[in-house]
């Protein structure tokens, strides 16, 4: 059990950071809609923006077990600075998983250090959980592709320097490389958000956008792979911010809980108030142990990675949401106020359960997945 | 069953209202923190700022089940309108209940025709649900009391005239007609608030307020009974407009999911997505029921009303959260986006649950008022 | 209202009975798995296997919301005796609404006077709630039809004279009159149930069953007709009897929490029991009306009757799990035990949830029901 | 990690076990409410009954996280077995832990090689989740005790050989070794539980038996101690057997679900079903790593032990209820019969919510166990 402890050993140090560099500000974020301009160099500066990515690009090679907690404890701060994190690193991780050297050179060490902000371009109006609705098109144009259509949603769109974006071409589903500053893409910040306010998203139109084939990641028709692959690394993302979520609420309770008086005796003492907090402790501990556990498989590169992933974020987020909503319930009219941190977290949390695989959709999948693999081992 | 026709006759009348004057109107109202200056206005116009007030006063004798369906129906268009109608209600009720035939005179009129706002001063920093928690204090003075002490959560305290407060008098809980523009009286807004964002609350601070002994209710020491008896109007008041919250969020929620197609057909088509439907509609016919039942139970002065609220209120507020979390769920990235109203439905919900009696409060209530009837009942 | 209080007098009636002549055989009906023999004159000697049919053949002509209450009474007092009520006016109701005047003479009077036991011949072993599923076949044979096929689950089967019986003929779906003590069919006990267990459920097997084209129920091809509507009846019934369960689980809930003590105090005044019996008295208060409400919907013959009833049933069934699990719980070890009814409360209210309409066939089609009508309301 | 994967091979050695010597024996076990004979002497054999005893005495010294799977997949096939391990596994322990070594000499090779059975003999008619209200008494009397009172709901009571027992001594709570065949104590069966139907409860009488003080536990007034080191063992055991249980509920399920068409394509491909199976899957993964990791710290005798175990213990028979209820929900009237394990399990189920700290005991203690753990780290 070694492992475990030295990654324990961690969360001291991400627990600090966010106690000095995030959690001040989550508040300021959720009300001006967008990050302070310190925390991407604050990130930086300890090398938390991609530090799975190796040493090689200036990452520390960080295994996804630690990175988890890492997610978690910057989510237990400030929801939109972990929204960063993951599209951020989504983009890192696709890059580096699939890209040529040369998009490595280009990318990888300016997306370690923070001189540029990647993100992942893959919903749009009528394409969120059914990817299949998908309608932007790259049309083989010269030496590249010309890309038309909209993206919706995107994390970050409003700073994003480089987006990983998914579109159908005539070879098949694809994934290019998509800088910012180029003729033909117009960005519109999306604002009025319920939840994680501070993520910057915006909404960006393609037309006749042109990417040089040399952008695209993998090969043509190789999308899906580059999609799933990078789905799986959000998901484990948000799956760690949620559980971040359920612990700041839990941080929240215990604090209030214990030093408000209602009848006579603490609220905690009240056994309506105890059973929440039970039930928070016990969807706290499991999906913590289930994000660990998968991170252990990512780590591993076990085949069960992609369903652990879904089972971590299926718990997690659906907790962070029902612990959220306890926290704001025990705070009474104060936990309706922005002077306590919980109403803010509920509005966070319900964006966790419907992002990366909505609570619905990993409803169907879990479950398929689970049994068609017992279809085929019993050669059914 | 002829009188729930003619009732449910009315409810077209409220519905077109809403939609013309409030439903529009709701959006602004969240954003601004404050209600359109033309809500009193055309709410006094129909009379349906106090109804229940006899023709007397202007009023039109309103029953609690229709009374229960016009609180419905503003809530479902904005809650925050909604709140001004439970808490304008509450001081009319108060003073036409309890008050002498002067403080009638002088408010009843005024409080129909909108001339004056009035509100319901009851809780504190340290005194939500536990009552038993109130510090302010009516100390004799002269011919009447100075009042110390701070009022919170006070609902449209910034733009009301006149406020039915409860406090601590040497001879017991006493509950006083207390009005703004005199001295001893300072008005803090309290913005920020979660939900039912219009509602204009504020903290009132006394400090050596004088109150003839004239504006007290009833007597001095009778407090507990128009606090009771008030709270009874002003929970069915929540219970109906919680009710009102459920509509809104299946109104939305069948546009949407009849409108939107995912995976080939249109959402509601999809089980998960029949699933929260069924029972959004189970718990919307089901609240409704109950809110008809406790008004029928009202108008007839049974003495089983009080718990008949307790139970309107109580599955109705939970309802509500329910309900409008589905329906963000449902609207999946749009839910989240102040575009479509069902993300303010859930913030306006979440409301419902803490105020005039917790859920948790109801919880041990209901059960406690059930069981002590059944041990007076058989005499044990 | 005085409709209702009229119909709620005959309440009385129906509780002294269940409680003379059908609660102290509950156990009794569980162990043996077959109802007391006297409990069929019994209910004859009041009128109560099938009030609704009319004075002509015996009946009272009785409306469906004190049908309702019937049916809720005597499950409070024994499922198995309820589930005789439902399928024995299955029949009748069946026979009374489709029967030619030869039928109505043959059989309703019988029905009425419990000389013939009525039952209802739907699913099979590949065909509950999905009726598409049915494989037994009616073919042309002389004056009538052959019969071939299994009918699986019929309630009182082991009992039943007559069975109102739906198969697949060259014209159509079809319902038929068919006779027990016939050449071609056989009869198999179903014993081992969870729940409901004295219904006396058996498997019906056809072998060339020859049944006369004057049993043929309305016209061939009419079945699915008569199906929905004896489904609706039976719904019904079982919703009625699931508040029954509610309202069990909620008497011994009483009776063991105030007599019982823990921690120095009754168990009620604990808050994670008043908790437990304040949602069981709000979905016991929720499903009552909901049955009243579709009982007066079906005494209007309104066309959202059969949507009304779904509600019913689907409220009711769900909730009378949730009370008789927690009633369990409360009553700690001794729920456990046969000592009190708690734990046969729990294995009745299980089967609920899955006859007349599962739970999830109820989820998918009360949606679809709402959301058709919305789109045929707007034309879209 | 490689500790776990060494725990994990030998699941295969446990589940092999299961299939073969007590699985078959299930519905037996429930219908004839025992265990059958076999089943002791094939726990022996194999060195299941109480591995953690060291080797000195015929055990094996198995840890904790080892021996909680053992209970799992022997609670997999059946409860009423796994209830044998628990509580001769809790008599052993405690036996272990604070008997002299005459104690240990006379009794712990003989519960290992299961010549003798042992039990624990806590709860009475009046104390089961409250111990303040145990009522048993130990008198001094020559060299010994005069024991007096009632023990009830005595796991395997019917056959023990041996019990340590708790009563209330002049020094204080106190843990005594009691032996069946003594004057003064006379056993009556408790039949007809609901679940875990084979597990031979008992109630155990005691009028005027003498117990030595050699056959103390510990010291007098040590009883407390005792008491709670050995509930944690057997929480644990229990816990372990939920997880048994919802992995039966799956098996059962993916079955089933895989196998049985409606509507045209395999259950599970319905929504409505998925969403059960991904929510059991949730559940089942859950609570095995809950499990695992109160076994780890159990071995490593962290102090957060006790809180790892109730957690451990509230989640896993809380989802062992709802796996078995949706488990029965899936199988249709199928699942209502004894001819699929599910409803059995449903039952045994129900049992794991009440025994070694209901799920109402865990909601209070839990949150009280974390909060004054927060006062006491900060010193408030």
């Amino acid at each position: 059990m070694n492992k475990i402890n030295e990654v324990e050993a961690r969360r001291d140090e991400f627990r600090a950071f966010t106690r000095e560099f995030v959690s001040p500000y989550a508040t300021q974020h959720d009300n001006e809609e967008r990050i302070a301009d310190h925390i991407v160099p604050d990130l930086a500066k300890r090398g938390y923006l991609a530090p799975f990515i190796s040493q090689k690009w200036g990452g520390e090679g960080m295994d996804m077990i630690t990175l988890g907690m890492l997610h978690e404890e910057i989510g237990c701060g400030c929801s939109s600075v972990r929204s960063l994190l993951t599209v951020h690193g989504m983009s890192a991780f696709a890059l580096n998983r699939w890209g040529s050297d040369a998009l490595k050179e280009k990318w990888l060490s300016a997306l370690v250090r923070g001189e540029k902000i990647g993100g992942f371009a893959l919903s749009e109006p009528n394409a969120g959980s059914d990817v299949s609705g998908i309608e932007m098109t790259a049309t083989v144009h010269e030496d590249g592709f010309l890309l038309n259509g909209t993206k919706k949603w995107i994390t970050f769109g409003q700073i994003g320097d480089v987006f990983i974006l998914m579109a159908k071409a005539e070879q098949g589903f694809t994934a290019f490389v998509v800088e910012k500053d180029m003729p033909g893409l117009t960005i519109e910040p999306i604002l009025g958000m319920t939840g994680t306010r501070g993520s910057m998203l915006a909404q960006l139109n393609f037309k006749d956008y042109f990417v040089h084939q040399d952008n695209v990641l993998a090969s043509p028709a190789f999308g899906n792979v580059v999609m799933l692959s990078t789905l799986v690394f959000g998901r484990f993302s948000v799956a760690s911010g949620s559980v971040g979520i359920i612990q700041a609420s839990m941080d929240a309770v215990i604090e209030y809980s214990v030093r408000v008086q209602r009848f006579g005796k603490p609220l905690y003492k009240h056994q309506l108030v105890a059973q929440m907090i039970t039930k928070m402790l016990s969807d706290l501990t499991a999906s913590r142990l289930l994000c660990r556990n998968a991170g252990e498989l990512l780590d591993k590169a076990d085949p069960s990675d992609i369903q652990a992933v879904f089972l971590a974020k299926y718990l997690a987020s659906t907790s962070a949401v029902r612990a959220a909503a306890d926290a704001v319930q025990i705070h009474g009219a104060n936990g309706c106020t922005d002077k306590y941190p919980v109403e803010r977290l509920l509005r966070d949390a319900k964006v966790m359960e419907i992002i990366e695989g909505s609570t619905q959709i990993l409803e169907e999948k879990i479950a398929d997945i689970e049994l068609q693999s017992y279809e085929q081992r019993d050669g059914k």
